[in-house]
């Protein structure tokens, strides 16, 4: 493994310490109903540079030179969209000056500056998306991701207890497995591992392991036809009904959505008997009652029919590499639902993911039902 | 008064919450004995930060605008002793910028960054100094420090119930005053107060009040001949005996407490009748045992006789400009010192100021005594 002893270079990267950035939350809401999203970032931004210097005095008192870094001095650039910034860029200069003095450098995960040197922070799991830009700007040989699980599991071992942890994934589908909700990495850092074929390992805070590492070729020997079922509770659907079918229509409906910095999930649009369209797509939770209002106004300007929405669903998705060489499996996975009396309410398939959004009340129900009928409990799952 | 609604500019400079420096140290200590200066200041820099975004938020959510400013966001250059850091320079484009936008800006105090972005801190009072050295830099009508108490007064009123407060005092007593241990102001913002001449007052931030200006010039009236009685229990005393009396001696001893970062207060030396040189000195009471251990290191290079200590002392000093033109002000100092049975140990004169060390249980008597020897309960002082 990666150790300093043996003379590898390490860089860590942190959060907050936990409760911090409740605590901090709770402070703001304190002075204010709605804080500024520039100040809620100068203040959340306290919470991993306290940790940086802890964690740098405390390897310092065990004789491990440690030099703290925060989000500024890294230079860890982003663009201005306070509480949801995206690394542009990164000056690894001072951190490879840190590292060639014989320092671990300790950086401030979740936090970056904008061109004005405004403190922004990167939004939800935002420090894996830190280690892993540090990782890639400095070429690391491997970034390790210690969470509070050993790896990557077939289903939610909470859920499903036959459910195995895989040593291994492709990027493609560590990807998909975490857009659907498995909450082992974040999206966003996966993406960014992806983008700059960054190895990538998850690993446990509490326990040894070699994790689950994620690759970025598919093995040779056959792949698995599904690797894992996942599930996601966090959105809420949103339809809006007979909406004239025209060029544009759908860029209508979600441009504002988009310009709000809302993420939009699945997206489903059909045109009904009389020309005009439903377009339904799906939102995280935080963001459904903007959404609902964004959208209403929309529905005004385009002379729709209606607008309802639904935040009692639950999203469940089985994904695999080894479905591009496989036929069936929709089919497979849609009459195992239909056995269990589980009625789809939206379906959306990618190249290696077929998800489907049910009532939020079976979604354990269909992870359990998914991961036996694909038999992921054995080794070589078929 | 200055008002944001009559059209003035603010700037407002806030230092952390009560309890929270405390709190923070007590984190880094119980994770090291002696955490790294840089480190410390990295993470005690969070406190002024988390107020800054507070208070922000709190204003604008008041209708106020405002935006938080860190001390590495105004370029607040320092040097590099952390923790105790001095102020080199202020660019204030950034501030003025936001002062044009309608904001007020509101300036983490206590902190700056290093010519290589490191964060430092100022230590004690620091917050008073960003105040004077942003006022400085923007050559701002008045600055005005809001403390817990309602003025410069004549003397402790907690100790002296007859202390008068003093609607003005001349900046030259000021600077005796805060050295001589009276906690309105701490001595380096008075200072830098002094140097650019920053138009300075002192007010309560729980009473109206118009508080104590600091003045520039003295008064065509009749100076009173003592503004006040100041004392301080924070020092304590170091003695090395029997040294040779050559040139370079007092460099010798106290060049390598100066190199330490060591603030020396009081000075004596004097020649002994075999010829040896005693030189007596004081520091604060929490250098007190580093002193010591590199006095007792110099005594071994000197060749001397004897090095002792003793935390048991205090400084009791009269103020006034009128000394000046007043003689026998010591005398009168020393016999009602003598009256009440109170031996003076060490004696330090300036043009404005008069200081002696006794025993530290003698404070408060000596501090009652001079007040009523000087008549400074009444308007004109003789």
């Amino acid at each position: 493994m990666v150790s300093r002893e043996r003379g590898d270079d390490l860089v860590v990267v942190v959060s907050a310490m936990s409760g911090e950035t409740n605590r901090l939350t709770s402070m703001a809401h304190e002075v204010s109903d709605r804080p500024p999203a520039r100040e809620l970032d100068v203040l959340l931004s306290t919470g991993e540079q306290v940790t940086i210097a802890l964690l740098s005095m405390a390897l310092n008192a065990r004789g491990c030179k440690a030099r703290s870094c925060t989000g500024s001095q890294v230079h860890i650039r982003t663009d201005s969209v306070h509480g949801k910034a995206r690394i542009l860029d990164i000056d690894d200069a001072r951190v490879r000056a840190d590292l060639a003095n014989g320092n671990v450098v300790v950086v401030a995960g979740f936090q970056g500056v904008d061109e004005d040197q405004n403190i922004t922070t990167l939004g939800r799991g935002g420090s894996d998306t830190t280690a892993v830009a540090m990782a890639a700007a400095l070429k690391a040989d491997e970034c390790r991701i210690y969470t509070d699980v050993d790896g990557v599991y077939t289903a939610d071992p909470r859920m499903v207890p036959e459910a195995r942890r895989l040593d291994r994934i492709t990027i493609e589908e560590m990807l998909e497995l975490a857009s659907s909700g498995t909450k082992v990495l974040q999206t966003r850092s996966v993406e960014f591992a992806g983008k700059y074929k960054v190895p990538l390992r998850v690993l446990s805070s509490f326990e040894e392991g070699t994790g689950t590492l994620i690759t970025y070729k598919e093995s040779t020997m056959e792949q698995p036809m599904i690797s894992g079922i996942a599930y996601n509770s966090d959105e809420a659907k949103l339809t809006i009904r007979g909406v004239l079918d025209q060029p544009g229509v759908a860029y209508r409906i979600l441009g504002p959505i988009s310009d709000a910095h809302i993420n939009v999930d699945l997206i489903i649009q059909n045109v009904s008997e009389d020309g005009t369209a439903n377009v339904t797509f799906t939102v995280h939770k935080n963001d459904y009652q903007r959404a609902l209002t964004i959208l209403n106004e929309t529905a005004i300007g385009l002379n729709a029919r209606e607008v309802t929405g639904d935040d009692n669903i639950a999203k469940v998705s089985v994904v695999g590499v080894g479905m591009r060489s496989h036929a069936g499996i929709a089919s497979k996975m849609f009459k195992s639902l239909a056995d269990e009396g589980i009625n789809i309410q939206m379906i959306s398939t990618s190249e290696i993911k077929i998800s489907v959004v049910v009532e939020d009340k079976y979604m354990e129900l269909a992870v359990r039902t998914l991961h036996k009928a694909f038999g992921l409990e054995k080794e070589h799952a078929a």
